[in-house]
């Protein structure tokens, strides 16, 4: 099918580009009887929103969402769910050089070579601001997880660039502009990205994003196991270069008397797998981390090419994110949500009727919601 | 849809159990008129097969292949092609013990509480062995990308455990049992493992699997990015806990002055990015890194449970991968070819008569195959 | 996947309630340097509208379409369009009585017992307003299926109730409110719509509609065949009961001898397949024909239950169409260019290279449409 | 997605050809827990087999299918099962003309002209024969949905030719050649096929299908309406050229005020709908109604050409169904089980905690299958 629709059930189809009149979501297959309205939606949104800190790009959008469809009197009906945003402080006037010129690092070459057309403005399709439908979407899937199954959603930056961001209190993470969950490595991260400001250049991060009270069940053992959705959903968010589940990348160097989570009959000992086994949640959290490069538009020269060949150089001015990394934290909580949620439905589709003739560990969720659980606050 | 199907338009369905009677794909989109036999699939399994050295399990498969259907003549005839593996030497006449025990690190205590009902024998559904179908699939996708686009599949093990194993000769990888692209370090290598089967324990893997000569332009932007794809292939699988392209993690403490690769008239003059941009492939090599975890059979006494809810203790005898990251190369090989090839139609049907009024840079391929350009070697 | 998705590779997402504030669609897949503007799809909107003669709903909306992405500098750049027509004459605000009665022919009963919670208004989404976005989607592929093969669509009326319309005339359609090839019979239908107005009554139709320059080889045989994915668009037009291919269900009493249509040098000799044979398109038109059921909501009284389930008496006075059927010939065209567009899509991926060593019969377009071959008119 | 999978959530993914070495299906999404074995798919298989009377083929099948995994301790696991028939009465050892000549109303030249390459041994992929996986499928939804729900599935002949067959008694069905519900016209319907063969020629017929003990509210209602895939599912059985659901083309003539089923508290009155409104299941009976055309292979002469366009004649012997409309009846009430089944879960995913506060009318069954309702029976 088409690439622009996440999710076999709770699908997500999103649209726009960065400069055209709007961008946007439909969601289809959302339980009825839900209680929502665009407050629910909001709040998600304002945390990704850029112009809030003199760290991301001043670029200063309302972000405010509007519900077209899908809702009647406060409730889902079922049906489709329009969610558009409007972009009102576009500034593309000009953008003749760049319909000719392929930025470093951007994807402007490769959609030319893709399509022979493109939208060059603010990036276009390939922009970040087209995470903001994503946050948006996900803000539905949380709310419904939250009520039928007591799931939520957190995530951090637990590294700017080379410094590490220790994880101390998950109730910092709101206070500052990092989502660092520690408030003392505040300063240091601010003057990292006045220097890197000043310098004209750009750096990555490490965001960790985890999900609490998981239904057990959840995923499809091959190939669409509860792991490989949320890499692709990861890998997916713009700029993301690397995932891991768990022990992620040290699970390498590790023994398997060292890796293998033991069972107890209070639950598992440990949790190295984040959360999946064979593909399936094992209602532990999920643990997932993502490596976000540095932000490619930067001011330092860099060469290129122009759409006839020839060598070209690019020094980007205008409104950008030095570190792109620093806004996404809601959108991995958003798309973890959203993979949740997709499971949730597949899950209930193909076991709703599963009966287990044996009590399950102490502390796990049922992985079923029941009749009427949810809707209702 | 249901989740044991790879792919959109090149779709592989996967089927069987470990012990069960047969295992198994049915490839559905494959192109018409490619010369395909058994003789182009066996090579791959027979690079995945056990038993092959004292380092991987010593279950003895012949892993023949046979085609059910889909081919007439020598050629594919554009209909489903379903591939078939016996199963011959399950050894599962005992296996009553592991309906009620879960084993420590893998999958038999989800599929319980998933399904409620599980095959235990071997692994059931959750079996490595399942991979065997994935690499025939592959096998079918690399023979047309090799012949349409020229693009071919390369995968090595850069880790063992804690040893890196650098780079040194391609030439070597299929000539040591370990996929290791460097003769010198086998035989610590060697040592490594038979220090792990003395002590009953297992290790972890590293996997670089590489697609060179690729069209430029594969990948739908948002959702379905050809990396997003590659992660979820990847991260599914059996025992992946991490996937990076390009610099991955790595890309956490760059600048953007460093990681974004420049463009010349010459081509690309770096590859951080793993060759994708936007999503969409750049032309330059698909770089690609796995973290395999540990074999979660191992000798040593692990705490588990059992169906009751009763602490048990788990030791596994029996013929298991101390590493199973050693076979993983053809594996990691196929599925970067699955999807490759999906996206290359996926491209030649959204795309194929893109017409650029201007030359694209030296040396980039040809994003759709031209007709009658394949099927004969 | 959830269902208000249409289509594998050119996807159309519809949204929207009767009543709401806007319905609309997402396009995904279409290809790009497609020249689009609104007046390529207003057109198309105008012929299906509400309130252009005494025989349809008075109800007044302007239909006008936005396009709020997906096109750029008047070209398609292959990301999603998004098609959005604001609601403008909605009359809804006394509908508590609708929550609570079940309107004898609709959706009511049956939507109350699926969703548990229901827009009521206007019908929700369940209203033949929806067919709007369908125009506006079929819209779009008509345009490209014209540049690029060079097929057209054409319905009409063939029945009004139990009054056949013989055709005479194509150039008489658009001439009259009843889409009617056929001069002579309009006042006959013109007295008939009048009698049944005056005696609060409904009735059915039959619609025919064709493709015409059809590319060969479109169909997947088995289960996406051609014409199975003609039957299920047409059948998910509301109010449609019946669909026929070619002979229909006149084939049940043809011998053989009669139906097979002969091939010769000069094409084929007839064409009772109506197309498409084994399920692949033969290069012959399309021939398709629909039952269309009488209006549900009639001024005579009809017994029904409330939510209670007590009896109760429904009696529909307001803004309907007394024959849902006049509007639907516009609505049959878009469907059925959405199913060729389809397809036409499916077919470039999968058989994009496909050569003939020998020449096709005479007259057959080819399938796969050249590079460069449409965009510009 | 590719074209040979059947269904979203029960997914069926057909393969194979007439004369290749085996047919088969995989089905993904199967329920855990359900008890089923070969002898809960061979009794539909031999309703359906070849060689049972004079009227049909000769070719002499055991049609005798292996479960090849997916079911453990004879009860499915939730995992794909691949349903294998052996074909072992081939006679294809002289097909080479047969690659040259197209034959008229078949396959041949449409499947030429997509793919290129093509098995023609007994109409390769087009053949009837690929009926037997849907069957052997529909088998496995049918025992489900008797469990969960008690829904039943009944086909039976309405029409031979040009001779109607009215209901009479459904206990006859099973007991005659053609599944006719009337024993008194069986002679005539013998002689009649007598005539046809002794003529060289063939005829069309007429099948019904019934669901009965249907859930209420299955269906999604834009695109996916249940009436929209069950008219997919029909037009995709072989040689089927016309669906109706309820009163079908007979609602054309019909008044509003006749053709809406009035509710009552005991229930609709009538089923004109045949059981679905606005695409959702009323709970009433299903009522599908299939034209299927004349065998297109026959012994009196036809006019085609060959590969080359050059004119040429055909004539058809060897072993053919006169009316392959005979055997259609077990089919059709596979292919509508596996539409029923498909959306029964597609139904629990979205809606499977939908409360309502009021009771339903009398009679209607529930439309989520309670936790461990079937699986024993």
């Amino acid at each position: 099918m088409s690439g622009s629709t996440f999710g076999e059930l709770f699908r997500v189809t999103n649209f726009g580009e960065s400069h055209g009149p709007a961008i946007g979501c439909v969601i289809d297959g959302c339980p009825p009887g839900l209680a929502l309205s665009e407050a629910d939606i909001q709040p998600d949104l304002d945390r990704r929103r850029p112009g809030t800190s003199r760290h991301v790009t001043q670029r200063n959008e309302a972000d405010a969402v509007e519900i077209l469809s899908g809702v009647f009197e406060g409730c889902t009906t079922g049906t489709p769910i329009c969610l558009v945003i409007r972009n009102t402080d576009q500034r593309s006037k000009d953008y003749a050089n760049l319909l000719d010129t392929f930025r470093t690092g951007h994807a402007d070459y490769t959609y030319w070579r893709k399509y022979g057309h493109r939208d060059p403005r603010g990036g276009g399709r390939a922009s970040a601001r087209l995470t903001a439908p994503m946050v948006a979407a996900g803000a539905v899937a949380r709310k419904w997880l939250r009520l039928a199954h007591g799931t939520t959603f957190l995530g951090w930056m637990s590294a700017l660039g080379e410094i590490p961001i220790p994880f101390e209190d998950a109730a910092q993470i709101p206070l500052n502009p990092f989502f660092a969950p520690n408030a003392g490595i505040v300063p240091r991260l601010e003057a990292h990205m006045d220097a890197l400001r000043k310098a004209g250049d750009s750096c990555g991060a490490r965001i960790e994003v985890r999900a609490a009270n998981m239904p057990v069940g959840l995923g499809e053992p091959l190939f669409d196991k509860l792991d490989a959705d949320i890499a692709y959903a990861m890998m997916g968010i713009n700029a993301v270069k690397g995932v891991e589940i768990g022990a992620g990348f040290g699970a390498v160097a590790q023994r398997g008397s060292e890796h293998g989570d033991e069972l107890t009959p209070a639950g598992f000992a440990s949790n190295h797998s984040g959360g999946v086994l064979g593909g399936i949640s094992t209602g532990q959290d999920l643990v997932v981390s993502l490596a976000i490069k540095p932000t490619s538009s930067i001011r330092l020269p860099r060469r290129s090419i122009d759409r006839l060949g020839a060598p070209t150089v690019v020094e980007t001015h205008g409104r950008h994110d030095p570190c792109v990394g620093i806004r996404a934290a809601p959108i991995a909580e958003a798309m973890l949500a959203l993979v949740v949620m997709d499971h949730a439905l597949r899950h209930r589709a193909q076991c709703g009727d599963v009966a287990h003739d044996v009590a399950p560990i102490a502390g796990a969720a049922p992985s079923v919601a029941p009749a009427g659980a949810r809707g209702r606050e």
